[in-house]
């Protein structure tokens, strides 16, 4: 099929999916006042595929082939494939306005780790998962299928694995195994993009023992198979006048309760059916490409934070003050630290089977760096901006002319900067650092692709203990 | 006239002011759908001194003439009145569900520092301030008026002072000085309360000098003065649903563009009116009374932060967990501080003129602490509650049977708590941190009563640094 | 007795006690050049008595005999004892150059703790210690001697009780039961000036169970018992020139590693033998009095850190610079913080038995917040100094002629400052923030009266939660 | 000469310079208790070079001669020569148990600065300089020699410029100038390695103006020239017992007080003489390079806080505690942001005139993340460690049979680790972390290579501020 149309893409979703919104099905997610900027803000990753300056980064050849695919698909087998794929996710995020667009960068992560977890399954219990994975690969990639990833499940009592809880279905599970598939039962959450991808892949969350048997499950499922059912949520929704939201009138991404409710799976979509002991490694694998993606759709975040306010601070005629000048500073170490890890992340990759995976430690440092700063950093930028932030009039008050002159006379910037334009910056720094959007930001910062304690775990797990503490004995005289 | 109803106060805001919302003159703000909620939130306090729990806390008896009032009015003369000014702040606002009052707070911040600086002119400058000072606050506590005060200039070039910027307006002035008034012009931003209350408080911002002496300007007026013109801010406002909302679809607090067209004002309302030499004092003293309510009222809401981080702690299963209780530790540490530093403010106050100023070291330390933890504070209760702050099904959704079983059964919480109840948790939490009302709060916290830079000036200044260089030369040896 | 003098302290010390230092056994303590300068430091606990411009703070009156004795013995019956007790600390303390004296200090918090625990266990196990509690208090008083108090325990593997340790004394315990006494063995570490104490008290240092009944154990005695055997740790000796040492050079604090090598304890010496319900209560109210002590003693430090920071910044002539004042500011903000909330302590504290106790919140936060900052505290004042801290000349440097005019010419602050008062600043800061002294306080500052995690547990444990959880339930409209 | 032994090192340096040391003059700097310790140390240098394991890190070939000389003296051309570098100042520091060597490290910078300014000049203002500087490289390459470089001019006034001081001599400056060489006048601090090199370089600090002509010097001269005259500084010496001090008894650097008391110059070591326009970039391209060198030798500090930590975490019996482990990530995180931009730093070089030079972000902000974490990162280790770091029995102690078998049997660790064991890695983290050694680690971590405002500048200064304001701008709907 080649590389798809946004009208395409769009012509996809109309498929019969059962998508709930406010306690409304959704007819047609496409033309939806809310979901439909979701549809459109995704679309970026069909269009820049057509666009002869992204053309080079976003499309791929089939050097078999011939064929043109996005390049999303192309499995990175060493730190230049990682560096592209870095800047493609980064271009496409910026074009999103620093909203992620996600529709092919969650589902080929999702893709490269069941690559390496399918052969290995087949090399250590001889079952044939391999050959599946390839097929699902070709037929997305192929197709340009956009694709979301079910992960987290609703886990009910943390405390507890899957098996040990007050009901069965905290878990996403087999409930019956037929001789053409499977019946899987549970709910993940906070499932983003689904409403508006074509694939749904469904991966564990965590370790799981042999008592979790039914638990160890991976599988990937069109969005409008029978029984599955979407609650997507109404967070963040209805801002739609760009002038105060600029970024969030014009771009959205939809999280759902995904419901499997006795979902039919053929068993050439199964990935996984049993196999306990893999379960942990392909979650955290998944997770290693994917915290790898996420660090790179924060660059444009980050760039923006300092960007607004380099301008608000000029504009405020504050910018050669010491303690503002102490605070962009600090905001640019943070932001390059980040970028410069991230790098780091590509350049220092390992390889496994011929697949290029980020180095784990950039990686998470990256991520907890990122995270465990963000919200000081929206301290910083909201301390820069001022109370206007939240007390600025509206754009019908700039519009209105028996209110508009005032305006116009009063909140100029320094620097000749006229009043709308300062409200425009303003404005910026509201929708990204104080409403929905802000907060939505400040969330996925401390949430998306795993918490910070995650992220500290896995630093300490993967850290070479024995160099550092061979050297702490000998500089101590210590010879046992 | 005594102590009014909650209708007496209504009906007392339909006076024909001139307010804008998005573009269009408000007709009845008592009325209004988003100006209207913030009329019945003022309304707490008039409510709690009608109410018989809160009546000892919320009504003084006037000794001479036996007649109840406000205690907001009453004029603090020792500790104990500062620590129950304290307590009754700290009690209506958290009525307000964390959101202050303040259409008395900040009226009586000003008449106090209105009661210490005319005397101080009249003494000084042989002015005649003081009697006007006094008519004003008898006839704003006898008709129990609710008040507005109106500081920040808009500034425009923040490295100049009022008399070197590029138009003479961006600071209120004198424009013309009539036999029995002044007449003004100019514009105030963030002023808080305007659209609901009865009269204006219009004191300088900042330091002047004898050039800026027709800036040096205080006074009062009704809000339906003609030429006085409002522009309200829109942000944050539709949020009507109590589920997904449940502190900002019931509380809202108004602040507005506020300009002064040409406005004329009588002599007996004028406090200020050239003395340059005044000015920075009467806007320090202001600061001083009014940083004392910001820290009297932040402590609901920081009760609120760690109240609804234990709950979800407990709900979601990992109050037990070390990190999770690393973090309510430094939650509770972070609140404890500033409610006692609040508390030592009133109890180490100083006496001038009989009247009772919490203590500058205190109030400001205590402020500055607030306000420079706060960020991190969201972070960690957004950490303890999970990605559902921004993915979680709408109160539709649980309503509806096709969908509301699911989220029954999908998302309970440890302990036996049901998913309403574990929602409402989270919704509090979102609207608490990541929303407007979130955005909102945290711009607050580090703009409001002053940014953190002038509260640390303002610190460093008042330090006793004689005491503790003198040590240090005697430790160090040095005899000099 | 009464008010004993320098003297006959020095000489009360002559008694035949065991001492190692380096391996050696100590003839004389008061002789000795290392072991001399902390007899000599502890001595202004005795000469603060007999000086006139402390005497009122350092002595009380025994209402019923008139009898003088030194205020440290003082019950605390209010918070205006718990005030003067502060300050008598913190006066001795500064005298100390910021070294805590602490022979009366420790020794009387635990007389407080076992007046209220001996009296617990008298009225629920029927026990007779509060008697003996009373006599050997009026002992210690009326001879007006200096205490040292031993509770750690060398601990063994962290993870275990005294009970399941490798051996069985690593928790000093009971070895023998006789009729008119017990036999005592084990080792305590970190035992602050036991060279330089009269009598010595043991106590628990945690929460026991029933198992480890012979671990349950409290007492007294005299430092030349048979069988007690002192290990003085050589930590932080041998700076004996004031000029590049001014405080280290005059002022020293012993540890010992302290050893029960089978010691006798008369019967009428011993508060607890063998009731382990009541080990823990001893250990934390102990602990509670003790770090209300140790938040008392760190205020001179603190104000020397400003102080000595506010010297360097003129004399380097920075102070006007404005990452400068921001420094200053965060020095004084973290001061004054300790300091406020040591006053709270004492002025919100809550009486048992007729016993001041302060308040838990505010004792262990005002201990965390000074200790989890003072690293950075240091970092700061480090950073207004320069690198002169560490490379700088000697003194003998400055006296020969040859060198001392480049010296006096090359190295002069601003303001007319010599080289010499510079030095003796950097010097000041040199000894206080990186050498031995400084490292002695950084490691005093998280690990005395308890480790920072003891603090946050005991935080979070006293916090009245459920307060806070029925505001949050209010406001989230959970009526369950 | 080709590379040196440590015997032909030690004989170069008995040369007749005049060393101060604690008022006296130094006879002979190998011989001395304390100076004679650097020389041991700074020896490394010249060790490394004949160890086969070594060899290939630290031996370089001329291409032309086939001479090998020390890779130091090595002018990078690309990433690759960097990392080189990079890895052998870590590998020789490492050897200095943490301790930098410097001798050639800090020399090559200088020289590496003075071959691009001397052509900039020699192209700009057509002087002669780059031959100068090529001749006095290839002597000191050929020779093998040990470099120190003297830049940090004494300052006086640090708010004025050097033409504007209280006297002329508060930066080195020229005094006359001769046919044949120039008399040069003035002092600089905390000059390193001074008593242990061979020549020293002479540059300087800041940037001038024309008024400053006679302070724009650069020049190169051997250190027993007449006229030169150093005070070393006392600090840290007399640390002789390798149990209580495993680090500090053998490594030592020593820095000095260096007085040019008109000092004869001849021109071919004349490098810069009135161009004041290049003196600040000579400063900052020093600066630049040096500060590679600091990230570069930190790593080894890094590895052992972390090392030392683990193990003591292990002997203690708390590595499995959650608190542990969160301090050991925050530990490790640390550290490898650091390792990771001082890679970058390398990788992402920029070429001029054919010299490679690191990266100035990634540079400036490793060095800024290590400075401004290293005293919490020490809080950290001393956490984990206990009290024992300052209150430990000596080695004497550990001897003496007497008391040597209370230690053996109270202060094992766990897992079987014995008493002595443990002391050594108490006493490690104790010599790393709190005495002298600490303490200078601590205040060179925050001043050596410019201080923490410098490295803030750089970083501000040095970003890309339109790209980031140009995608604000896009974002905010500013369109022009």
């Amino acid at each position: 099929m080649g590389l798809r149309t946004v009208e395409q893409y769009k012509t996809s979703l109309r498929d019969g999916r059962l998508v709930y919104f406010r306690g409304e099905r959704v007819k047609d997610v496409t033309q939806h006042s809310v979901l439909g900027v979701a549809v459109n803000h995704a679309a970026i990753d069909y269009e820049i595929a057509h666009q002869p300056e992204y053309r080079d980064l976003a499309v791929s050849v089939d050097a078999a082939t011939g064929q043109e695919y996005s390049r999303y698909f192309s499995i990175p087998t060493n730190a230049e494939d990682l560096v592209k794929r870095s800047e493609l996710i980064e271009t496409s995020t910026r074009l999103g306005r620093t909203l992620v667009v996600l529709i092919k960068e969650i589902g080929t992560d999702c893709l490269f780790a069941l690559h390496l977890l399918s052969r290995r399954m087949d090399e250590e219990l001889g079952t044939n998962y391999f050959a599946r994975v390839r097929a699902i690969y070709e037929h997305c990639r192929s197709d340009d299928l956009a694709m979301a990833v079910a992960q987290t499940d609703v886990k009910g009592d943390r405390s507890r694995g899957p098996a040990e809880q007050e009901h069965p279905d905290y878990y996403v599970r087999v409930v019956d195994r037929q001789r053409d598939g499977i019946i899987v039962r549970g709910a993940k959450v906070h499932t983003s993009v689904t409403p508006n991808a074509n694939e749904l892949f469904v991966i564990p969350t965590r370790n799981l023992t042999a008592a979790d048997a039914d638990y160890a499950l991976a599988f990937c499922i069109p969005l409008n198979t029978p029984g599955l059912k979407q609650i997507a949520s109404p967070y963040g929704s209805g801002h739609d006048n760009s002038f105060t939201h600029p970024i969030s009138s014009r771009h959205k991404m939809m999280e759902t309760l995904t419901i499997f409710d006795d979902v039919f799976v053929p068993n050439e979509r199964v990935f996984m059916n049993g196999e306990w002991q893999f379960a942990g490694a392909l979650a955290r694998t998944f997770v290693q490409f994917h915290r790898f993606t996420a660090i790179s759709y924060k660059l444009p975040l980050l760039d923006l934070l300092i960007g607004s306010a380099l301008l608000i601070a000029e504009q405020n005629g504050i910018a050669r003050v010491s303690h503002v000048r102490e605070k962009l500073t600090w905001l640019i170490s943070y932001a390059e630290t980040v970028r410069m890890l991230t790098k780091m992340a590509a350049m220092h990759c390992s390889l496994e089977d011929g697949i290029a995976i980020p180095d784990t430690a950039a990686v998470n440092i990256a991520k907890l760096h990122f995270a465990s700063n963000y919200h000081e950093a929206l301290m910083r930028v909201q301390d820069l901006t001022g109370g206007l932030l939240v007390t600025a009039p509206g754009e019908e008050d700039l519009r209105n002319p028996e209110t508009g002159e005032y305006i116009d006379h009063y909140l100029r910037g320094a620097g000749g900067v006229s009043a709308e334009q300062r409200l425009r910056t303003i404005n910026l720094i509201s929708d990204l650092t104080t409403g929905d959007f802000g907060g939505y930001q400040s969330v996925l910062a401390i949430h998306a692709e795993g918490s910070l304690e995650a992220e500290k775990l896995t630093i300490l797990r993967e850290y070479d203990q024995a160099r550092v503490k061979s050297y702490a004995r000998w500089v101590a005289g210590d010879s046992t």
